[in-house]
């Protein structure tokens, strides 16, 4: 290629693009555990079809509820958690469970029992159906309320003491407008950021090189919401081309100076697979 | 009159009319010292003219700061409270202190002055040159901020944990409008909502009764910023007359069905009079 054709082609891949740290604890725990035994999953151990199907022919059984799990087996707690009722049922079964919960994860499972403890109601911002927030309603007493909506913050009961967190994953924006929503149904409301720091990192990167290209490719998948957040949050600066595999480069009209970020379910790999298909 | 008379010149006189406690307390307590001592008091000891005016005869001097007070002098803290510093100049000058701070604004002082020690950067949601919001300025810390418009919310500064409070006597919509906005500028913050009680049941009731007159007076002065955010909160409903003495009666046209309501330092005596002027 020449000077002035790869300048045409001139393209930024992000520092921060391949796997967080949770979930590349949760990967390199499972192919260990596959090495020795059978494993089952709850759910995809993360929002990407390149690494479970890799993960799948290692031998990852990936099911759908606890009743699908057979008594005495290793299962895997994917990133996202697990509700403690399903723990339960587990350790009941005489399953031998792995947990890969993100420590991110962890520590806000201790908030949230410490707070509900301290006599607040909880009401948590983000998407109900979301395995991280179910993870969270479990740990957060019979007073739960989920926000994913402004509608949710107008129905929510007042409460003399109420604790607003969020979803890991949510916008910024977002977590702030439902959480101002709801101020005014408590006498005394701890409004607490829990936006994954790692996101955060990303999103501003993401960000700062949007601004400086035509295009961003995201290399996620959209199952996955750290992923979706990412492509709205870029998708107000230039033109954005969701890839979820190599393969799907050719779908999309490339637009140079281009950018390549990722969700933090993605690997490295990936993203410098990509970037050999369009440099 | 005839019974049609009555009728048509229907009034109701507010439940929650008169001295609220905390001007209640003030007032007696002054009283007081006046039958024995003459007694000083750094702004007016409550925001109505009539009482003030009748304290004055008795002997109390009313004086802008600290300079004018002579040393050793006996002085009234008023409801509204002082600032740290002003007190402890008045201890060093070898005066009496009285202190009549509102027992409901006491609690908010302690409850500031631990938030701190706790690590909140504290902002205060109200009128930085009111006395009330010096009182809290002073017992808040150097970090400090007071938010009285949305410019101001958006001006603070990142803080890792922030306590927001506000002026005792601000309206519910104003408080988390401001509170709301921000939301954003710290990763937790704690929105306590600090609004007296007594005003709450006083407009509360003030409201009722709009929804059911053509009129409502309003017993209070203009410098009195619960009598103003009752005023406000009233105006939303039906026609209002401000009337801080029996002689504005005639100055204003009185509409009927009319109710009678007052802010916290007018006593019901007042309220009394200016219906008998009415009915």
């Amino acid at each position: 290629m020449t000077t002035a054709a790869k300048k045409r082609k001139r393209m930024t891949i992000a520092r921060f693009a391949g796997f967080c740290g949770g979930v590349a604890m949760a990967v390199k725990g499972a192919e260990k555990l596959l090495s020795e035994n059978e494993v089952y999953c709850i759910g995809d151990i993360i929002h990407n079809s390149f690494v479970i199907e890799s993960l799948k022919k290692k031998g990852l059984k990936t099911v759908s509820s606890v009743e699908e799990i057979p008594p005495h087996s290793h299962m895997i707690i994917r990133a996202h958690g697990l509700p403690l009722e399903e723990i339960s049922s587990l350790t009941k079964k005489g399953c031998v469970v792995h947990d890969f919960t993100c420590p991110i994860l962890k520590k806000i499972h201790k908030d949230i029992i410490q707070l509900k403890r301290k006599g607040h109601e909880i009401a948590i911002i983000g998407n109900p159906r979301h395995a991280e927030v179910k993870a969270f309603v479990s740990r957060a007493g019979e007073k739960v309320s989920v926000i994913s909506k402004a509608l949710d913050a107008d129905a929510l009961p007042y409460a003399r003491c109420r604790a607003i967190i969020c979803q890991s994953t949510i916008s910024g924006d977002l977590f702030v407008s439902l959480a101002a929503k709801a101020l005014g149904k408590s006498a005394q409301t701890l409004v607490i950021d829990t936006i994954c720091s790692d996101a955060k990192k990303r999103r501003k990167e993401a960000v700062a090189l949007a601004k400086k290209s035509k295009m961003v490719i995201i290399v996620g998948d959209s199952k996955s919401s750290n992923t979706m957040t990412l492509s709205v949050i870029v998708g107000k600066h230039c033109a954005v081309a969701l890839i979820s595999s190599a393969d799907e480069v050719k779908k999309n009209k490339i637009r140079y100076p281009l950018a390549i970020v990722s969700g933090a379910s993605s690997p490295r790999e990936l993203v410098l697979d990509i970037a050999r298909k369009v440099c």
